[in-house]
């Protein structure tokens, strides 16, 4: 099936969808974006990446072009027009396209930012079978630009390390900084030791995670310790449990880093609880 | 006028020059580019860019699209096409558009590289007035990624540098790590002091400049003492002289650094005198 997308105000079929070759957000990576998943043709935690998307695209100096009704409403028209159940929906502004290239930003009152937005059914997205098995993860050295708090398309390194994973037989990587780990390629990270659940506090150094922060909320509600604060390889080979939140892998056990079988070598249970708390609070919350 | 640019193939008028929402360029930054000076309608140090084109594409696994032979061909027919007597042609590769998005590179067998190339023309650029007053730079954090010295499409940063620069009154901004100079945002940096000339030794923290590598080869010719080094702002607001090298710029006088004036406040006479010996050797060598 052909997909619809969305560029501009128009929905087209997937292989019409272009920008121009002078859109900043090909020449310069001038761009910010937000993947927002899809439960039973239900938006999750959709306030949450349209409030990033704010703050990003704030840091950037570029003008919000959609009013939050209207991204509501582009979100649901294609997930109705490409009947998605479960999956995806990615949205990205550029700066736009000033027909020309120049480091200077161009003015934003003749150049109007590209919104571009498409979905990816992910069938089965919530029951994964990598949920129950787990995933391994290397580590390599985070040499990625100095604010990852915006969500830019500079994902160039992030996808040189999946593929440094993938390579190694492994599934994703963690990057590490100064000798701790900032977060996954794509996602945030995660260890249990002691009963105490600890992840990286916010700052430039990582993405502020709409997932991260929602299972913050779950796991003070589930009256569970919360250690906000950097950890090493090392603590993670030798904690109890690890696993990674983003928006399309939810809550994700790890079970290997470099190597090393994390705990049992199996999903722990305090993140397969978590995982299912996730789930269940963020599709009641669906919209 | 309306510009003739190349896209895949296709000489197109620019505003028909479009790319796919999936393409990878726009989606992840993984893109590489090249800018190539003309001046009487001839290439500046052709062979240069593309043999840097190659170093970039192997340093990110994209195979080379084109032979040497159909770039310069390329190159040629857009500076006809758009009669372009003194300018820049402009020459980006991306990975291609596998027609969805991923973090893993697609298979390069299925996903051919993207080829964009357009011209700008600038009557004057060799005679540009800025290189008779010189530029005012300011400092700035380099906080960008640490593989400088692949010329990929992640300028986000060097253009928002830019607009800081802008907004302070100025030109241009270097950036500075460690303490150190890096380079400009779209140039390297260098200062003269005490008859030596002093610019970054080549590392994957700055841009392997062609540039810089001819305009090192003319000073040695001229038997001009060269050191190649990090060097301070404090050190360059005290020297007696300060420029700049890019491939458009070519050499180009810095007079002012952070608000104070470098040596006399104006271009100085060896950054001259190296822009007139750059110009002229390499029009002899345009092809």
């Amino acid at each position: 099936m052909t997909r619809t997308v969305y560029v501009n105000g128009d929905y087209l079929p997937e292989d019409e969808a272009k920008v121009s070759i002078f859109d900043r957000g090909f020449l310069m990576a001038d761009a910010v974006y937000e993947v927002t998943s899809v439960l039973g043709g239900k938006l999750i935690d959709f306030p949450g990446h349209l409030a990033r998307l704010q703050r990003s695209l704030d840091a950037l100096d570029i003008r919000n072009p959609l009013s939050e009704d209207d991204w509501l409403a582009i979100h649901r028209a294609l997930v109705e027009k490409n009947a998605i159940d479960e999956g995806m929906i990615y949205l990205q502004v550029s700066r736009g396209s000033p027909g020309d290239r120049d480091f200077s930003f161009p003015d934003p009152e003749t150049c109007a930012p590209t919104v571009v937005l498409f979905t990816q059914s992910k069938p089965g997205l919530a029951d994964s079978p990598q949920a129950k098995t787990g995933i391994r993860v290397i580590s390599i050295e985070d040499i990625r630009w100095g604010r990852r708090d915006i969500k830019t398309v500079q994902l160039l390194y992030p996808s040189m390390g999946k593929m440094m994973a993938k390579k190694a037989g492994c599934d994703d990587a963690w990057l590490v900084e100064d000798g701790a780990v900032t977060e996954g390629t794509s996602n945030n990270a995660w260890i249990i030791k002691g009963g105490k659940i600890i992840t990286r506090q916010l700052s430039n150094d990582i993405l502020h995670g709409i997932t991260r922060a929602s299972v913050l909320r779950c796991a003070a509600e589930a009256q569970m310790e919360v250690e906000e604060r950097p950890f090493t390889i090392a603590e993670a080979q030798e904690a109890d449990e690890a696993f990674i939140t983003s928006a399309s892998a939810f809550v994700m056990p790890v079970v290997e880093v470099d190597g090393v079988a994390v705990g049992s070598g199996k999903p722990g249970p305090v993140a397969m609880r978590l995982r299912e708390i996730y789930l269940e609070e963020k599709r009641k919350a669906a919209i």
